[in-house]
């Protein structure tokens, strides 16, 4: 037992530490968004601060894997016969974060919260209302519809899976075609990742209902990931994601949606290891998309772009706490060498869904205008 | 420390007890299908024994709410510095059983699976295989699309969500209407539970491969059985949400979607609570649907439906450990009377979704005939 001590025992040390630097706290606390039904916990306040609350009567330590700094998390401490509380020890960037919980050193998730998938399995999620949540927010407008597909797949001897965003009025006027955009997960992530935690949907239902864009399809699916280690993206070989993509999703759902299905109205973007993968199959396969889009995702160079079918427009957006020096020299390299290149930075946020909520809510508006 | 030993203490006799039992276990386990991606815990053998491992190294106590007998569950013992193992004490019904882990008295989900929505929180999932499985088996047939809509609610002052399926060839003949079956959950689920725990699509995909039905459209929405607690069914009161339903879904997807939309193309259908609200939705409503299905969800009375406009179908069906013999006296009360009714009882299963897969795929061949 005398690990178990000295767990308490630190734990108690930290959060005395914390409890005083927390003087400022506005505690004005309410339930995530992202809670489950009827949950009161997690809690966030306008400050931006996390609140956790955790039942677990017997346990002897219980931490929060979201916290400043990333890697500390915040360790609960026992308020009770049977409850672990804790606060983060500063406010947490706008947005959605992953988190999950550390339990007597096993890994649950809050069972107060809803669940999505990153790191190749299913976390935590929390929401941290930001100041620019309303273009993402549900509201009383026409509201697209998200559609499973289930599309054949030979060269994965199996059925697929993809979600299919339909814009508002799809369904009603049965002779009009739409411009699609092929839309990627990051790494640990799945094909449910862009409506559950980027809001995606929501995002193009509000941008149409203000007259910004054109309607368009966006189709979600799985870039087999978990093939792939954390740290090894280096070694990532898209060929057989490039082939389920090129050869079986886009025909599939060129068949059987109601789309534009040339050069001209196809668009491909994603979200880091989705954006390694749309560098690779553009670059690949430029006789099939015009629009790029890289979030948080890598850049392209003047050289690789050189001599194949020029793209009609390049966007490249990473989080200000990235590296957006980088983003922006290659905008500007890409400028000067003639091509159509928009960059954008996402200011205080990280390699996170904010980032990427916000990147599409910019990329959106640049695409199909012709 | 007391009470954490003797906790300890009584596990490892009931842990002695269980192994001594499980001799004949047959040790051919194979992760659930239902597992997280590349998770290898938990287990099913091919006698439907059920094995359990969980990573907690400082917890004192850990337990599978799934079991034999229902309210025990299955506790683990400690087998190695981090790992707690444990296997149920028989084989448990085949199909789709929810679950959850006691950690330290804490509840927590099993970070193997996947999660599905039940008992009014998302909880874990596993799926003992069924000698029958292969009517909700993912084939290489054609696929219809489960999509999510949002339609506009008044009463409930929101835009609320329910799940769509429109069968193979929807998007492709575009002069073709379908009738359209209303297919509720049960109490603590929610609209995701049917497609989810259910697979209703590949219900519907395969009976359409086969041939034996005539393709239609069914549409699960949320039932609102959050405001109620389990043990108080009798004070639901269905009002707000027949006005959901019937005054604001129905003419919802009749303008949105390709529906034959009369009282003879219409059906419901519920499981458990859903059957309940199904019940007093069709005696308030019997000239909106004709065809009405009771799926461990109550009987039907030929009082109750005397001097109403007759239905075209009765369904009541539920599982073996359930309450058969009532469900065929009231087919054969309803029979007497005059009634086409049909009662169907699934051999071998309880109060669980292996019930309802069974009910529908017996339901759906007899709707809409004419």
């Amino acid at each position: 037992m005398k690990l178990k001590q000295a767990i308490i025992f630190s734990v108690a040390i930290l959060a005395g530490g914390a409890c005083l630097a927390q003087s400022d706290v506005k505690e004005d606390f309410k339930p995530s968004t992202l809670n489950q039904p009827g949950q009161l916990y997690p809690q966030v306040n306008s400050q931006g601060y996390a609140r956790f609350r955790i039942v677990a009567p017997y346990a002897d330590s219980v931490k929060v894997s979201l916290g400043l700094g990333g890697r500390g998390g915040t360790k609960l401490t026992k308020t009770g016969d049977s409850v672990w509380t804790g606060t983060t020890e500063g406010p947490m960037d706008e947005g959605f974060h992953y988190y999950h919980l550390t339990v007597d050193g096993g890994t649950f998730n809050d069972p107060g919260t809803l669940n999505f998938y990153g790191s190749t399995r299913w976390e935590s999620g929390i929401e941290i209302p930001a100041h620019d949540q309303d273009f993402y927010a549900l509201k009383d407008v026409p509201h697209g519809n998200v559609q499973q597909i289930l599309f054949p797949s030979k060269s994965t001897s199996t059925s697929r899976r993809a979600f299919v965003y339909t814009p508002p009025g799809y369904e009603k006027d049965k002779s009009k075609k739409y411009p699609v955009l092929y839309l990627q997960h990051g790494w640990g992530e799945d094909e449910t990742a862009w409506s559950n935690q980027g809001h995606a949907n929501l995002i193009m239902d509000n941008l149409i209902a203000e007259g910004k864009i054109k309607p368009f399809i966006i189709v979600m699916t799985y870039g087999m990931t978990n093939e792939l280690k954390w740290g090894h993206l280096k070694e990532f070989k898209v060929d057989s994601f490039q082939t389920v993509l090129v050869d079986e999703l886009i025909p599939y759902v060129d068949a059987n949606f109601r789309t534009i299905s040339d050069r001209a109205h196809r668009a491909m973007a994603g979200l880091s290891m989705g954006g390694f993968e749309t560098h690779s199959i553009t670059l690949n396969k430029p006789d099939v998309f015009s629009y790029y889009g890289l979030l948080s995702g890598g850049i392209y160079t003047p050289e690789e772009l050189g001599g194949k079918t020029k793209p009609k427009l390049i966007f490249i957006s990473c989080g200000s706490r990235e590296n957006p020096d980088r983003v922006n020299d290659a905008a500007a390299k890409l400028k000067d060498a003639g091509f159509n290149v928009v960059s954008f930075v996402s200011q205080n946020t990280a390699h996170e869904f904010q980032t990427w909520r916000r990147s599409l809510h910019e990329l959106a508006p640049l695409l199909f205008k012709d």
